[in-house]
């Protein structure tokens, strides 16, 4: 008999699983179920509609040649059947058969030997007063991104609620739109979870410099408007709004599988195997609806992602059709353009590392992201976060103009294989001038996390150092630079020896005092470091990442 | 007694050495030697330089904060003392000392500890008729760049000889200068031994739409001239020229270390281990004038660039000075951007697999090199090389207009940590539409050498139909695009069932001959050769790379 496969969900992992389990297994009988109108829609790419810069619906849900992909298109090419609008209502597990209801008809029911599971994950909705107000939206799904740009029409006014990877889209998207914006987010900076707080810093500032109001730190209690949303309340805040997006992360959709007494894990997602099978060897899971294991923690977390629903999708539909195939996990990998700023991590950020227990190491290292006398080189800054006690990398976090996202996926292919910081170092990466200096950010970060680790290099933070002079602690801050580079911009309270004559005016530096060197990005500030070493001074460090790294105020000139 | 170590060649690899040396050795007494009068530069920014594309000579003598990198800045900040216009005539190594002449004066000696050579490489210059003329020049140093430049002013007609990474960034060079160029290859393909032909066909393409003329499988055999060049000589064809760029690949600078007694590799390089020593424990060498292991080979290789020199010059310097580093290999990663194209490769390429006895595979992937419906996505071509007994990566090319770079680090890493096409096809790479597919384009290369290596894709090359078609083979070339794109270009003798209504059409086909499908990228080839599988069709394939990567004529209209 013929064997078959139903797919809840038609979008990233439910398509995908569908489509890869028809290659397997010619002669199944494929079903794909969705509950919304739209399937197969690259839904990452909503912001984008959003703000216009794709104009065409359509080109979401095609392939590279144009192709929509409906039910026509899964029927046709696919073999596979699609049923659109059709609300899956239950699981029967012993009689291993679905209840399903399309539209506002009857129910009626559908036979399964494998059951696939990608009912994918929902916005977040707070119970907050009067969320229920109109002009209340999320951004998930099609239908969502046509309601937000046709309700942004008549609206000035934005407020994004959430400064996560959708939240900060989104405020771009409107933006771009001539929206007045501002963004409220919990927790005291922009991405939580996904970005250490001086990373995330620059991507905030960045962000002010586009027009958008950020508030952090501030937790929104509720809306207030006539039927309509006016104001959003934030404590004693009030900020006016006639458009609120709500983007404060997303939840897995776990009701269907919950309600048939599979097992969902600590995240609150379904609970999976390596094969994506659930506790029900019959009923697989894959996409946004289901957990994942960190591989650098070996934790199960919850990380729904375009890539990695698709990824899975193509686990989940072989094994479902007779193939076997696993999915490892995830190393946590994201990213985020918004305006013309780049950001993301892969692995583990400083916090995440420390909370997972692990002895930490950190390199803050900006530098142009190509050879620096090539036109159109870009600053980036990569943070690089190690184990100490193994030398192995943890994490990259990248953030600025320029190409961040190769950095990103190298440091992601070498973590995933657990390299070290000496690995890392000798990396064979591409290099010409066009595409990166002949030592490449990452072979430099690493080079300074082996200095780091070996105890020739010793960092102190900005933030130690902001606390330092605030404290008024009995230290000398070193700034190494040229006068000129000292003159246009510095930090209060710093001396200035410049490092070309560093060696010759040692005696104006007392040696019983702390001294912490810096420069623009504390290349040279090592360097002072190791001349001053050299002279037996005792107690020296420069200033991780220089000056490019001081998130605070500026000397006043 | 302090340590004496003495660096001959002040360029990547000896100024890095020179400078991690002070770094891990306070007290040494460390000296520089280099025959030219520039130290320090980054040769590679020399296209860049004679294109006008970098205006001022001293950007790339510089640091990324714009301090010039000469002697003086070497002594005041490095602390390391730099002798230029001085050559090193002579090494005894009984004595440990070397000889050295500055200038046109009279030989002195220095003696040395430890010694490291970073002696560099020179373009090859190939001994035929009247190669001393004037205007035939080569692109090396600094001083060679001055007088291309002055050259170039009084000339109109250029040709490069040698179609590699060098030849092929002059030509760019002097092609924005307005002049005509010409290119001459000896091999019947450009940059061979580093990308295979079909991949380099790309490349000439988008040279010849630049306005190159490319000549390859041709020899220059001499040149013609009253003093100064005017005639190019291939065989009996003339190609007139007031200006000549040599660039047939560059030679390890050896004769000291020879007439020394070090031992040189079988590259022609000096031999050196991983620690950097030459048959002389007190003797280090480093950059181009060594050589290295390929790390997919194990075999030693010459393969000159500045981000290895600088890798190694670190490793030089920490041993020469006391400490203990080692340098592992290389993996051959190799780019270049030509115009608006960009072209490289790491690891093997397919003809490099077959030549160190690999069981290959290789997989044809054209693909937008973001989400195709983002702005600015442009296409990239990969062709991924693995070994049909392990699965692995053996090496990844890549080509196209689109982002290659990045593609090509994240395989360097996988390659360097010995991944899988399983392991490569999960990497979780930073996905965003501004970055990259839902399926980047290496996890779809991936996946489909996961599905050829288990016998469910079965490609065939585009020179493998051409053969066919020529030779009128008795089979069927199936193309399943739309008729759109079918009428747009096509290839002669094509039939066209379009993959959406392949399932109806089947009768069609014969089942008695072999069918080869094909599309624009051969996704939906594949797709429609597991179509034709499943209906118990025995002998289908598909056009690797698809219409994309069809390299020669297409139908005529």
């Amino acid at each position: 008999m013929k064997r078959r496969i139903v797919v809840v969900g038609a979008n990233a992992a439910g398509a995908k699983a569908a489509a890869k389990a028809r290659r397997i297994n010619p002669r199944a009988e494929i079903s794909v179920i969705d509950r919304g109108s739209f399937i197969s829609y690259g839904a990452c790419g909503i912001p984008y509609y959003v703000s216009d810069t794709v104009t065409d619906v359509k080109e979401l849900m095609s392939t590279p040649v144009g192709v929509v992909r409906d039910a026509n298109f899964f029927k046709k090419v696919k073999g596979v059947s699609v049923k659109t609008n059709t609300e899956v209502t239950g699981i029967d597990r012993e009689a291993k058969v679905i209840r399903l209801r399309e539209g506002a008809g009857a129910e009626t029911s559908l036979p399964y030997d494998k059951l696939i599971l990608a009912t994918g994950s929902s916005p977040f909705v707070p119970k907050i007063e009067n969320v229920g107000l109109k002009n209340i939206l999320t951004v998930k799904s099609i239908e969502d991104a046509e309601l937000l740009k046709e309700s942004a029409l008549s609206c000035s006014a934005a407020c994004i609620v959430g400064g996560g990877l959708i939240g900060l889209e989104t405020a771009e998207a409107l933006r771009q739109k001539g929206m007045q914006v501002t963004l409220v987010e919990m927790r005291d900076q922009l991405l939580p979870g996904v970005l250490d707080p001086e990373v995330a810093a620059a991507v905030e500032k960045h962000v002010k410099q586009q027009g958008v109001t950020v508030l952090t730190g501030c937790a929104v209690t509720g809306f207030a408007g006539e039927g309509t949303v006016a104001t959003v309340l934030v404590g004693d805040l009030e900020i006016k709004a006639d458009l609120v997006v709500l983007a404060p992360g997303a939840t897995p959709n776990v009701q269907l599988a919950r309600e048939a007494g599979l097992a969902i894990g600590t995240t609150g997602a379904i609970a999976v195997d390596q094969m994506l099978r659930t506790s029900d060897p019959d009923i697989y899971a894959c996409g946004d609806c289901c957990e994942t294991t960190h591989l650098v923690t070996g934790k199960k977390v919850f990380v729904p992602l375009g890539s990695t629903a698709n990824k899975q999708g193509r686990v989940a539909g072989i094994n479902a059709a007779g193939g076997e195939a696993t999915f490892a996990g995830i190393i946590g990998t994201s990213i985020l353009k918004v305006f013309s700023f780049n950001a993301g991590k892969t692995g583990l950020t400083e916090t995440e590392a420390r909370a997972n227990g692990f002895d930490v190491e950190t390199v803050l290292s900006p530098a142009p992201d190509r050879a620096h006398f090539f036109p159109g080189a870009k600053p980036i800054m990569l943070k690089l976060v190690a184990d100490r006690s193994t030398g192995r990398i943890l994490g990259l976090q990248a953030a600025g103009e320029g190409a961040v996202d190769k950095r990103l996926d190298a440091a992601a292919a070498a973590i995933t294989f657990k390299a070290t910081a000496e690995q890392l170092s000798q990396l064979d990466l591409a290099y010409a001038p066009p595409y990166g200096a002949a030592m490449d950010n990452l072979i430099v970060a690493a080079d300074i996390m082996k200095n780091k680790l070996s105890g020739h290099a010793r960092g102190i933070s900005a933030r130690e150092v902001k606390r330092k002079l605030d404290e008024e602690e009995d230290f000398i801050l070193l700034d190494v630079r040229s006068p000129a580079e000292h003159g246009e911009i510095g930090i209060e309270g710093a001396k200035l020896i410049p490092l070309g004559v560093l060696r010759e005016k040692l005696e104006e530096l007392p040696r019983d005092k702390e001294i912490v060197t810096f420069c623009k990005i504390s290349l040279r500030g090592y360097e002072a470091q190791k001349i001053l070493d050299a002279a037996g001074f005792t107690n020296v460090k420069f200033m991780d990442g220089g000056i490019m790294a001081w998130p605070y105020k500026f000397r006043d000139r």
